[in-house]
């Protein structure tokens, strides 16, 4: 940024037009239209002067906050934090703001956010909703606020304005089992919380298991924490027959399963392999080390302003929902 | 909240005035004052019919948003998502949505949270500041936006009407030194970021070591994360003589120092003990077990949104700044 703020009189006296030109074009005025070549002239007059909108007065004149929301089911959840620092190192760049809203994976708490970004406090919204369908986002579409949904799997929105950027969770869950498998483990059992990614990921297990002549044993619980993970685990230790290969939803519940099998007298991996998903930060420097599927969540989040400034300043209005796939890494660790 | 919104109208009819006397209590008008049978009417018939304020007319109406802003310096670190959540918690339950901004703790964007609650998005902001003075936030509450600060000590910002919520580091930082000290160890290093909670725990700490007749060792580094811990721990096993104890000033730190401590050969606790600060969930589950100190964030994030709150709904404006001291306590676990 220079140290002086190019003025928008500057920029006009440069490119040879009114200020009130200026003033709309880099306003981003979607009323008004203008020649090719005078859109030319001032961007690269404001360019060359390093002109930077006045935030404040963009937002009053154009409706425009230069804010971003992110919205998160569980800020508790390492995993979450990650991809909305990922979402600020991209948007900021791009002179946007990134605030972050968690809804516990709250249906109410997920339509409050709907309610919240009908009142124009936020230009786009970057989220992982477990229970809005994307329907119920049509309302902000039309009020042109940019809507990009992170999901498990890719999901058309129909012609709605709705970007998607996924990893395919399917996928993910199948090279986590068939990693547990290459390594042996015949008796694996999954265990899971209830809504968001837990479809997908018990849809890749349930079906490699089956491909591999195995019986899947699933068990649900409500939440996926700790605790979650804790209560799932001891109640698969009080099987008659325990399993050799625990595969968590979610890394969270990973670490609750780890502190149960290590409090019942087992050796992990030994006595019983662990696997998680999702990477979070603990996954590395628990002993031993957590193996799990990476889903690289600080690119995830990157790329998601990306999707979304762009949708904001370069698509037409309207554009229909884009679909974007992520790639996901199995990291080989001591845990499994 | 029952089932069907009481309106206005309702409300007017019931305690005898007109709609727009009730329109102008119950929105909190400051421009218009009423007698106080008249106030006590209104309220006692909206709390007996159940009215709850439509949130977003209250917002265009009165100015009031109904959101608190949550300002962290690093999202990345577990700490700061536990306190967002104790905000959200307490402030969910008054009805206000809570967004969480992060700093990465550099000035610039600590000014520019300034400069957007300056826009009137938020009706309070409570924050964990490295850089801003007491001074900077003054226009903030001139413009009504409440302020309450998360500080490492008792603060007084003179007759500005900014909250100061803290946990006393200094004495945090001597009990963990103590706490070391009572273990036996005299050679005890500490290694810690730049800015922040620094000077109050490296305070804490240099006292103690001074009062035990020993001589205080600390090493800083320019971050609080775990890659700063690993840095300044391979610089500590550099010298000729290692200490028989490292006190990190986060947790963070500490888990960068513990996997530089393994992977020279070391043994925790026996060779060299690790002492955290912080007590974020990765502590309680590592192996060995952190020793830390708990600042109970969440609780911590509680009082602060109901200071907050009290601010904005009860007491008269400008009122000067509180103070409230909260608790920490030192987890004995198995790293020291």
């Amino acid at each position: 940024m220079p140290s002086r703020r190019a003025t928008q009189r500057e920029v006009a006296r440069l490119a040879n037009v009114s200020q009130t030109t200026v003033s709309l074009i880099l306003g981003n005025s979607t009323t008004q239209s203008f020649p090719g070549d005078t859109l030319e002239r001032v961007f690269r007059a404001a360019r060359e002067l390093g002109y930077m909108p006045n935030r404040l007065a963009q937002a009053l004149k154009t409706q425009r906050t230069m804010t971003l929301a992110c919205v998160v089911p569980d800020i508790g959840n390492p995993f979450y934090p990650a991809l909305v620092r990922g979402v600020q190192l991209a948007a900021e760049d791009a002179g946007y703001d990134v605030i972050a809203l968690n809804t516990q994976s709250d249906a109410d708490r997920e339509r409050r956010v709907l309610e919240w970004g009908m009142q124009g406090r936020v230009d786009g919204i970057i989220g992982v909703f477990f229970a809005l369908r994307a329907t119920e986002f049509e309302p902000l579409t039309r009020a042109n606020v940019g809507v990009l949904r992170i999901e498990t799997s890719a999901k058309k929105s129909g012609p709605l304005p709705i970007d998607n950027l996924f990893v395919d969770n399917v996928a993910a869950a199948t090279a986590a089992t068939r990693y547990l498998l290459e390594r042996g483990h015949r008796r694996i059992t999954m265990i899971t919380g209830t809504g968001g990614p837990q479809d997908n990921r018990a849809l890749g297990y349930q079906r490699t298991m089956l491909e591999a002549g195995l019986v899947p044993d699933i068990l649900v619980n409500s939440g996926f924490d700790e605790e979650a993970g804790i209560q799932a685990t001891r109640e698969v230790l009080l099987r008659p027959e325990r399993p050799s290969a625990i595969f968590a939803a979610n890394d969270l519940m990973a670490i609750g399963a780890m502190s149960v099998i290590r409090d019942a007298g087992y050796r992990i991996p030994d006595d019983i392999a662990v696997m998680g998903f999702d990477d979070i930060f603990a996954a590395r420097v628990l002993t031993p080390a957590l193996s799990t599927v990476n889903q690289f969540q600080n690119v995830l989040g990157q790329v998601a302003a990306h999707m979304m400034l762009q949708r904001l300043t370069e698509l037409p209005e309207n554009t229909p929902g884009r679909h974007r796939e992520m790639p996901f890494e199995i990291m080989r660790r001591q845990s499994a």
